[in-house]
């Protein structure tokens, strides 16, 4: 007997966020579809940030309103704020997501507020919003500005996400240099805080261990694991380094172990080839 | 007490071999002469094989002549046949590799001959070489043609470069797909046939775990590892995809383990950073 567990793909958004070329729309679309096609049921596809500082993800709509909407997928959307939420309403997200920091070192340089701001202003858009939301936890074990993060700092931010009606949080290992041990401290004094089934692990591979701490994660009972296909995204803080956990990666792993995930391995392959071909692009313009 | 561990570094050669670009000697050069410096004592800097097969490793001669030669270093060279040893010796080369397959279909597509034939070509080398030589095995666990590999398969020609009088067998997971109980299983043949203190694990890390297999050898007794700093080479059956495992994850994960490499991380990641500047380069012309 396979034990389920969820994969939320993020290729298309945090993945693509992350490189540095602009993805024509049409070969988002197609990523989407393709990743869909290969049993994938949670997609994030899109965010609604300002194009100002994000212009990898301008198109956000015109990929929502592109893709072939499989029945039984969910579409999910990034949104900082409640104009956020009207536009990926407007756009026909099935989930949105809002993004906080464990450490205030982060939250300063990506949100530029507090966490205690971030929070406050996360709280309009759960109150509006009529679709589930999700909340992303960044840096829960280690922080560019700040260094180590205490699992308390992780368990608190967490337990506010979950208070405020995400109905799940995503605890990312932004630096890929969590260990098993210090994952698993982290995770331990989450779990005081928030049930295993509303939490999501969100590890990146830089150090070559997020295989491992989806394993921490696994014991303890998380069944829901973020990855992006063909590893899409990189490391932001060391170009050319592994960051996001590669969904086919993670995928082989989890049925591996008795785990299973729905996902057709060949299918996945096909899509991660195509996520491949998007990484490390310097614009969009065909080279040819 | 940390015990001590041996790391080849095999970015130079290894790694910018598989990647797509053509790397100027003089930045060749100031690489390995980073990677020395940040503690890095088995280098492999350079490969004697037909240019017209390897472009990218044409210029082994001014390599191994512009290097800073650090004392206690020791600086290897491929070569794939008597020709190929008297130009590493000319060079100056410190040891030298040879390099086999676990599997036929490998063997024929990359040596153009049988394990056999391939084994019969490297006698001359073993007899005539005044240096260390080293033996390679590729495909320990899978093969890209024929598929899943048998253990014993890898434990023969392991066996027969130690008996020819290799002084050391790295065993490689050439695609990476290697898991830890396949790999235990792999090494559990090899070591009935040869002994731990003569064997190197090089594991890939396009399936997310390299630094788990890394595991299963040093709980064998296994003390040597290969590796690539910043990853470099990638994975030649799915570009894009992770290859060789990064060094500086090597290095983390060893002396978490309470391992000794002798390496200074901060050093290694300049190293490294230099090394992912050269990845995934489409020629050798500087686009500005």
């Amino acid at each position: 007997m396979s034990r389920p567990v969820q994969i939320v793909e993020v290729g298309p958004r945090d993945g693509l966020q992350n490189e540095p070329g602009i993805i024509p729309t049409a070969a988002k679309i197609a990523l989407i579809d393709a990743l869909a096609d290969a049993g994938l049921r949670r997609i994030e596809a899109a965010s609604f940030v300002s194009p100002r500082w994000v212009p990898q993800m301008a198109d956000g709509a015109d990929v929502l309103a592109g893709i072939a909407r499989r029945p039984g997928v969910v579409y999910s959307a990034l949104v900082p704020n409640l104009r956020g939420l009207e536009a990926a309403r407007a756009a026909g997200a099935d989930e949105v997501a809002v993004f906080a920091s464990a450490s205030e070192g982060f939250s300063r340089a990506n949100l530029n507020c507090t966490i205690a701001e971030s929070l406050d202003r996360f709280a309009p858009v759960l109150d509006a919003a009529d679709r589930p939301v999700r909340g992303y936890v960044s840096c829960v074990t280690d922080c560019p500005f700040d260094g180590p993060v205490a699992p308390e700092a992780v368990a608190k931010v967490a337990r506010a996400l979950f208070d405020m009606g995400c109905f799940e949080v995503s605890l990312g290992d932004t630096l890929g240099r969590g260990t098993p041990d210090r994952v698993g401290a982290m995770l331990d004094a989450v779990l005081d805080a928030v049930p295993a089934e509303a939490l999501a692990g969100h590890f990146h591979d830089t150090g070559g261990l997020a295989l491992r701490n989806v394993e921490e994660a696994l014991e303890r009972g998380v069944r829901v694991f973020d990855a992006s296909a063909g590893g899409l995204g990189g490391c932001p803080y060391a170009p050319g380094a592994a960051g996001n956990l590669a969904t086919e990666a993670l995928v082989a792993r989890l049925e591996a172990l008795g785990f299973a995930t729905g996902v057709d391995a060949a299918l996945l392959d096909r899509a991660a080839g195509m996520a491949r071909g998007m990484k490390g692009a310097k614009d969009g313009h065909d080279r040819g």
